[in-house]
């Protein structure tokens, strides 16, 4: 089987969030916009992230996904049509997966490529100005973590009346640590309740410098949230990223239309990688600060899974399968094997199913260096995820070996992969759960919970899920060649080229 | 499937054993007897280890377990006929099948429970005085290591003329650092090239002690390899464990007939548990050290993999794989999985398919609380071996879910299992190298490489491998109930009845 990509039917949730009617309390909502960036990059949270599955796409800091939770975050407070999701290309299928219940699917943008934000909010910002020239763009990356949400709520309405004013509104978040992985703004005069001029951006500071921030009392951390009309943020870029604009105003009558995916491409082919930080926050005189305290986290690196699930008295965040004899101060986290430590001291250890990472708290920076020499020393399957989400279900990789390997997969109800065929293996499907629905050659038959079916080479075929329960397989691949790309596609109602 | 036990045709190696004629140069040497003991629980180097596959057992050392290494060391020296191993009734499957090709089934004595060294010495002293009187009986642990295999020699053969002569001869070792997990040796005046009178032993002692007596030069690592005729030790246990002598000189005479193992039975149900060290050497008047430096290691945990395999320049022991970034002084071993480390100072990080083991080298010794905390926790099935050795080849767990489980099985070329039946769980074979003869009701058919066959519930069936080549299968079981014990054998040709 290979991996068609596309939707499933909504479970209903959409139509029912729809028929909810927006708290549009004084009419001013329906202008507001969510702008969701959602391009990161996995390294960070190797091995638990892979590259083409990245932080916002984990459910480890919930039941939710971190993007998933950013959406919900917000419901009750606009609309779902004013929800936006900007991503990349290689990105597109997973947030349209994920947020296929709440949003609709046109609402996701797609960028050819990851360009930092700077490009991705004026791509947001012409495109929702020329549907509503006084769109309010609340931009939120996709993978945050935010514990309170009435504060959260509170310190964006806060924010709206200074948006509207002309403001580029910013989130600074009250420090709890002398953090140096963040960037700190300075608030300045007070504007209105809570909210501050900036007198200046902070990079990353030294801990030295970080405890004096945190001491003065008027450093906040920089959230990376920002409230601005489309109006005005675009007049600043204008301003402060000449060529950033003129690539996007060249192309501004094709939004919205055919052949704006065509523009959009002509457009990144001219522009240069900046964030919207640099490019314009810190140059604008326009920007102001709302004090908040939501209980944020942008769960940079593992050391932060400790701001979302807490530590128990001796410091410890340990999650899943472990026995642990004395730790302190660790980071414990398993995906189902068994984690057995004894003494550990400042130590983070994750485990997946195909790899372990081991290193002291103050090194999971280093992930990223890590992730280098894996790519240098041609093990770059471990970058690749063991757990695949796909519109249908999801599937993992359970073993490899010489000739084979073995996958456990599980389709939702009704679910149904595409009619297919592979020149180089045959597949082996054993059902462990549910019923499957087999179409092989000719035959098209049923396949009970503890019974098998066998695909050899070169013979059309199809999996389905019919139940009304999941349907969980076990499939062996065996074969000379079992790369994902040994597919041939008869139905491919999702118009995928790809295997996967 | 279900693990039947027995044996399979050796490979044609011990015939050419049997052919060479041992070295007897002095005619002596046909009264020099290795007995071996193989009763050590695998605790302390779980997770590789497991209750029921202990150290002795392991590849992980080299080519050859360690209880092979220990015969293989003596090759040449004395005749397979001379090679005994005492051990326990459940590792006794486990010993005849790694020994087969070197030393007859029948020279492996089994104790009906695991009473420490000095039953175990007295039975095989009894049972060599009884077949010769001038036994010289060479003790050897099964899970040792040694380096340098000629000074082994060496050593064994300077001390023959002082067991000959109704000494009790120890082997100790030359000191090389501190260490404080081995008890020592004092060595006092000289009898001969090497070989002294001894002082006093001493239990492990704490490090300050172990440092003096690394300076003072007469102190030495009690190896736990003994050399002293039948007829002395059993003079000597006589005097100083006068039980123990007298429940075995009451089943003397029912030593190598039928009515032997009922006897052995009744004696042990007699003695207590001591070891030759405790009960005898201490306080015997007759006891000599040969002072010996052939590269020995218990291997008494983690810690010791250096000795056997040195280290990197870092300090590092790295086995398997792995990638790692400044790792220092830590112990890096991988089965199989990735382990991807930043940044390790003294830790030992062991890696096995379920399990991984994380701890500082400097307290690897409380694996063993680690093991018993398992049991606590109900995670007992962490203690069961993840690789099982069977007469017909071995077979791991690669994963195991709800309602599922799934193996990786190897049988050897002509190796065959019992025709059987399961009452709860269906079986799905497929064939990732070489050839099957699958026996399914009054089915007989081959299943090729990158086939697959399915075996339903309560559906007799047999499993064979006709060809030249392994024949390496996927096992899926799928049913309510996995456990090992629901089967029934049709033609058990090993006389078993568990299911393993």
């Amino acid at each position: 089987m290979t991996i068609p990509g596309g939707d499933v039917k909504g479970s209903g949730k959409a139509a029912a969030k729809k028929a909810k009617a927006p708290k549009e309390k004084n009419g001013k909502n329906r202008h507001l916009h969510a702008v969701i960036m959602a391009g990161g990059r996995g390294t960070r949270f190797w091995p638990v992230s892979r590259e083409t599955f990245p932080k916002q796409f984990l459910r480890i800091f919930g039941e939710k996904t971190l993007l998933q939770g950013t959406i919900d975050r917000l419901d009750g407070e606009l609309p779902p049509d004013n929800f936006t999701v900007v991503t990349t290309v290689n990105q597109a299928e997973l947030v349209r997966w994920q947020t296929r219940d709440v949003i609709p699917a046109q609402n996701v943008i797609t960028e050819p490529m990851g360009r930092n934000t700077a490009p991705a909010i004026a791509l947001a910002a012409f495109k929702k100005r020329k549907a509503d020239k006084n769109a309010l763009l609340l931009v939120l990356p996709s993978d945050h973590y935010v514990r309170d949400t009435a504060a959260f709520i509170s310190a964006i309405r806060a924010a709206v009346p200074f948006a509207e004013a002309g403001k580029l509104v910013t989130f600074g978040i009250v420090p709890t640590r002398p953090e140096t992985g963040y960037g700190y703004i300075k608030a300045g005069k007070a504007r209105g309740k809570g909210v501050f001029r900036v007198e200046r951006f902070v990079e990353k500071p030294g801990i030295e410098k970080a405890r004096e921030f945190v001491t003065e009392g008027s450093y906040l951390w920089n959230s990376g949230i920002f409230l601005f009309s489309a109006r005005t943020v675009i007049e600043e870029i204008k301003k402060h990223m000449p060529a950033l604009y003129k690539a996007f105003a060249g192309i501004e009558k094709h939004l919205g239309t055919a052949r704006e995916q065509k523009a959009i491409e002509d457009a990144y082919g001219l522009i240069e990688e900046d964030s919207i930080d640099y490019g314009v926050l810190e140059k604008s005189k326009r920007v102001c600060v709302v004090r908040s305290d939501f209980g944020w986290s942008d769960i940079g690196s593992w050391n932060a899974l400790e701001d979302v699930t807490g530590a128990d008295h001796g410091g410890n965040v340990v999650l899943g399968n472990s026995v642990n004899i004395e730790p302190e101060g660790s980071i414990i986290f398993s995906s189902g094997r068994l984690l057995a430590t004894i003494g550990l001291r400042g130590m983070a250890v994750v485990d997946t199913h195909d790899a372990t990472l081991i290193c002291p708290r103050d090194r999971v920076q280093e992930v990223k260096k890590l992730v280098e020499k894996l790519k240098q020393e041609g093990k770059g399957e471990y970058l690749l995820p063991s757990v695949e989400e796909r519109p249908w279900g999801h599937f993992s990789l359970l073993e490899k070996g010489p000739g084979y390997q073995i996958k456990h997969i599980c389709l939702k109800p009704k679910a149904r992969l595409s009619l297919q065929m592979h020149n180089h293996r045959s597949e082996h499907w054993i059902v462990v759960s549910g019923m499957a629905k087999v179409q092989r050659g000719d035959e098209i038959f049923r396949v009970n919970k503890n019974e098998s079916t066998y695909i050899p080479v070169a013979v059309k075929h199809r999996l389905e899920n019919p139940g009304l329960i999941p349907l969980k397989i076990i499939e062996i691949q065996s074969g000379e060649y079992l790369g994902e790309d040994d597919i041939i596609r008869f139905d491919d109602v999702y118009g995928r080229e790809t295997g996967r």
